[in-house]
C-alpha cells in the first residue's frame, strides 16, 4: 500500500510517500512543491495543479491523506490554503485517488501516541518509524510524511478490529 | 464584452452572464450550477470543475467577476466555499480568462451607489439596470448578476478616468 500525505499551501505544497508492508512503513519520496511568487492565485492553483496530477501520475499512490483545516490564527492565508486543498482534491479525484482527512491531534495520536504532542515529538518519531538519519527537510515535507504516517498507522491498527475508515473520513 | 459574474458555492454556483455594449448592460443568461448532496467533497468539486469549463467554453467571456471571500459567520462553511472558489479560479485560469474580485461593498456601491445598501435594493437595482421583468431567481443567480453588473459598471466608469483595473483586483 503506497500513502501520498499533502500539507496543502499556495506557495509550498509539502508531499511524503510512504510505503506499507509487514516490513513497516518505508519512505519513498518527499519534499515540496512550489510556486512562484508574485503570480495572480489562480496562477499558482494551476501550478499546484499541474505538479499534483504530475505526482499521482508518477508515484500512483494507493491513498492520498490530508489534514483538516483549521482557521485559528490568519484568517486570509486560511482562505488562500483552503483554495490550494481544493485544487489538490480535485487533481485526486480526477487521478481516481480516495482522500482520507485527519485532524492535527489525529496525526500526533497516531504518530506519538499523544494527541497534544509538540512538533518536535511529531518529528523525532517520523525519524525513529521510519529509521531515517535525519528528520525529512523542508517543515511541510516532514509534515507531509507525518501524515501519510498516520493514516499508514490508523489504517494497521483498525484493519484488525473494525473497518479501515472508521477514525477516518473520506472526503 | 462579455462578463460572467460568479457567486461560489460548494452545493450550488450562481452565475450571470452580461453584454455591455454602448446600448447598456444586457442579460444573456443567469442561473445556478448544482452539485449532488451526500457525496464527497471532491467529487462536488469536480463537478463544478466541469460544469464551469462548459459554461466558459459556451460562452465564452471576456472577463470573470467573482466576490472577495469574507469568513464572518459560519467558519466551516467558508472553508468548503473557499474550496470551491479555487476550482472556479482554476478553471478561469485553464481557460485563459482574466478574473476580477470585488468586495460585497464595492458590488453595493457599483449597482446601488451605496456600498451599505440593503439586498433587496441590490436586487431591485439589478432588475432596473437590466430591464428584466422580474428579479433573477434562485438568489445565488441574482448575485452573480449582480457581480457581473459590478465589474462592467466599474470599467464603464473607469475607463473614461483611469486605468481600467484601478479599483478591482486580478486574481
Amino acid at each position: 500500500m503506497r500513502i501520498l500525505g499533502i500539507d496543502p499551501g499556495v506557495a509550498i505544497v509539502g508531499f511524503g510517500i510512504v510505503d506499507t508492508d509487514r516490513a513497516g512503513p518505508r519512505l519513498v519520496k518527499c519534499g515540496v512543491v512550489t510556486t512562484p511568487a508574485h503570480t495572480p492565485l489562480s496562477a499558482r492553483l494551476n501550478s499546484i495543479y499541474l505538479d499534483l496530477m504530475e505526482l499521482l501520475d508518477t508515484f500512483k499512490p494507493d491513498a492520498v491523506a490530508i489534514e483538516e483545516l483549521f482557521f485559528n490564527t490568519n484568517i486570509t492565508t486560511g482562505i488562500a490554503v483552503a483554495h490550494a486543498r481544493g485544487i489538490i482534491l480535485l487533481a485526486c479525484y480526477q487521478s481516481a485517488v480516495p482522500v482520507f482527512e485527519y485532524t492535527p491531534s489525529q496525526v500526533k495520536q497516531a504518530v506519538v501516541g499523544y494527541g497534544k504532542a509538540k512538533k518536535t515529538q511529531v518529528m523525532d518519531m517520523v525519524k525513529r518509524i521510519l529509521r531515517l538519519q535525519d528528520v525529512p527537510k523542508p517543515d511541510d515535507a516532514a509534515d507531509a510524511v507525518a501524515i501519510a504516517l498516520c493514516h499508514a498507522r490508523s489504517r494497521t491498527s483498525l484493519l484488525s478490529q473494525k473497518g479501515e475508515n472508521d477514525i477516518c473520513s473520506t472526503i
